[in-house]
């Protein structure tokens, strides 16, 4: 295989790792002179390969990527952009691969979650049809763990941390205020079809009694008045009761939660679904309650970084960069899981046409029969994503992230007119 | 002075520092066996007291107390409970004086904020009216960093520390997914009355570009124009605009910023503000916007102490016994800065009549003159209350964090009937 330049982008929500897997990928890339010359980014995804904006990350010296790899945020800026499909909006192509050829680029690596994929499996089809020679590597990225194809996905291993320690801490000062009037809390975590992240926050408790005593997760139609049973029977025995939710939970119609609650005029309360439940549990039972949406915060939190997952993501790092050099195209770099105790894994690839624009949801064995919980099974699952620790060094009494100044290369075709 | 046990009781909302000062309060009882018996706690506070529902610490080890000092929550529960003055209600001394008595208690520690501080003020006060023999000493502890007399106050520094790097790795993902449509995120955190949590986040950014862009505390009156002006300002300037907002902040005509909601008692329910300013972003200019609201996750982040605020919790912890048994009656410790950088402290005694009830908010001098960020003056206050970090042990993925059976003593009264 003749030597090219690789050019690598971000897409999607962000996460507490995919840096880690940047970095990752720049090192591997750096190993193999003898194959890649310069190693490029796309400033926000796609939409900066479209625009030219493209970043010689030759600027990142040894030190920059290790700082690089612990911390959160996209370093290169993600989109959420989907192309067309190339026999729909050919144009958009012939500006894609004018973009590759203008920089020389042989290998594409796209870093995010099953739109991304789809993006790649659009890009190797529309070069197959061409006869242009990119190959095309999906690199897994997604808090929510919904892709298909991989025992879980790099960045759900923080965010599953973050929310199952948040649960942890929130239910420990839950406790201390726990008053005989009864007392209620409510963590909505993301997840707006596949409730992992709400599941993970099961590992915060050592007992049934611990929070949360109720996970609500989107699998799961909600029904009030189970709901609410639970809650009450929950403060009779304890004095409180912890909640997690979801943000994308539903009523058995279909209906998100939140649209079916409506302010003291009338109007529809555009609160998420956190705010809804603890308002549910208020006006039924007058309870104390508090909620809490952690929202950017449980996908950024690079202070409180998985070790497992940090490992994952430079693993597929790695792993999309060895793919890319031996032309194995439109693949993703999968975590295959040998064994839960102790934790073995492995990466392999997976055919991303495939599994582009598939979701995987809990499946029925990790989730309590009453609907309100998560089973051992699901707990034998989430707990090894969760382990250890990478914390990144702190300055100031914050941590230490770097800022890069990234200019973009010069560019070498007229301005991107879509 | 007779030798006499002591009684440890928490008050008011719990900080993630609050049990490193229980842990030095009975460990700094233990070290005097000369002046000290018994060390108990009351289980939820004043409340506790009143109902003899009492705790003896003699269950925790020494390793106990080491994990103890590195717990958020209130290991002992705490209340908001205010006692009636004693000239009102002298029944509820008559009791609380006789569940001293019964227990052979000479001195009380209160650890807790300005309206536990005046709990302090009425029991010396009726104790010194009835002759009775104990001597009480308010500890001090809030997240709100609004007690009177003392430089901060334990629980403020990791607090404002979580803030701070909440929006720090907050305004990184915020980066990323910047786009040219805009994007809004706003971190709602705790004060009612006083920004000083929020006045932290500032400690974030290193260039006034970085987030937070604008501050909103409750000093300051809520102006839609000149904010939303300012929010267009910025994302003009850099695509993307953070807000950090204090969740008491009103209008001039002193009205809260969110509809005013009540709960089923009539009372105000805060936890609107995030929300309401994220809507007046959106409604406005149609950006993209996020709002986060940490709730107890921002007071009970054991996993992110600040090194500062667990020694000045220890501190105040050890100098309230000492304190106590040299007879001093109705003090708080305090703490008192000597230099700013280095940073240096001392921790002195103040008269806890004079500042009960009181409420320190920002000074103009740390507000910056529009009135939506804060000073340089503020910055250097701030910078070393969160500097440090001490770091629980994990186990599982999770802050390993010890959960105590402690079983109530016998009573020696008949039960309480208020």
């Amino acid at each position: 295989m003749k030597k090219a330049n690789l050019l690598y982008a971000q897409s999607g929500g962000v996460t507490a790792v995919i840096n880690a897997t940047a970095a990752a990928v720049i090192e591997a890339a750096r190993a193999r002179p003898d194959a890649v010359g310069t190693v490029l980014a796309a400033r926000h995804g796609i939409l900066g390969a479209l625009a030219e904006d493209l970043i010689d990350t030759a600027v990142l010296g040894p030190a920059d990527l290790r700082a690089l790899a612990c911390t959160p945020g996209g370093a290169f800026g993600s989109c959420r952009f989907d192309l067309d499909p190339p026999e729909v909006n050919p144009a958009q192509y012939d500006r894609l691969f004018a973009v590759f050829a203008a920089h020389d680029i042989g290998y594409f690596l796209y870093n995010g979650g099953n739109g991304s994929m789809d993006t790649v499996a659009k890009i190797s089809r529309a070069a197959g049809q061409r006869g242009y020679p990119v190959v095309s590597v999906g690199v897994p990225k997604t808090v929510d763990n919904d892709l298909e194809g991989t025992d879980c996905s790099p960045g759900f291993g923080s965010a599953a941390k973050y929310a199952a320690t948040a649960m942890l801490e929130a239910g420990l000062d839950l406790a201390a205020m726990a008053s005989r009037s009864g007392r209620a809390f409510v963590l909505e975590v993301m997840g707006r079809n596949a409730g992992w992240i709400a599941a993970a926050t099961a590992l915060a408790a050592r007992n049934p009694d611990e929070p949360p005593h109720i996970i609500l997760m989107p699998e799961v139609p909600f029904d009030d008045e189970v709901f609410l049973a639970a809650v009450e029977d929950t403060v009779r025995r304890l004095g409180y009761c912890a909640v997690t939710v979801s943000e994308g939970i539903r009523r058995a119609d279909g209906t998100l939660l939140m649209e079916q609650e409506h302010d003291v005029k009338g109007h529809i309360q555009l609160g998420g679904a956190g705010q809804c439940i603890a308002r549910l549990i208020h006006t039924r039972f007058g309870y104390k309650h508090h909620w809490a949406i952690p929202d950017y915060l449980q996908r950024a939190a690079g202070h409180l970084v998985s070790a497992t997952d940090h490992a994952h993501a430079r693993a597929v790092g790695q792993a999309a960069v060895d793919a890319a050099l031996v032309g194995h195209d439109c693949v993703m770099p999968a975590i295959r899981r040998l064994s839960d105790e102790p934790y073995r894994w492995e990466v392999v690839p997976v055919d991303v046409a495939a599994i582009a624009n598939l979701e995987r949801r809990l499946p029925a064995r990790y989730i309590r029969a009453d609907g309100l919980h998560v089973t051992d099974a699901a707990r034998t699952y989430l707990r090894p994503l969760i382990e250890g620790e990478v914390f990144p060094a702190f300055a100031g009494g914050v941590p230490d992230y770097p800022r890069f100044a990234m200019p973009g290369i010069a560019c070498r075709l007229p301005p991107y007119r879509p």
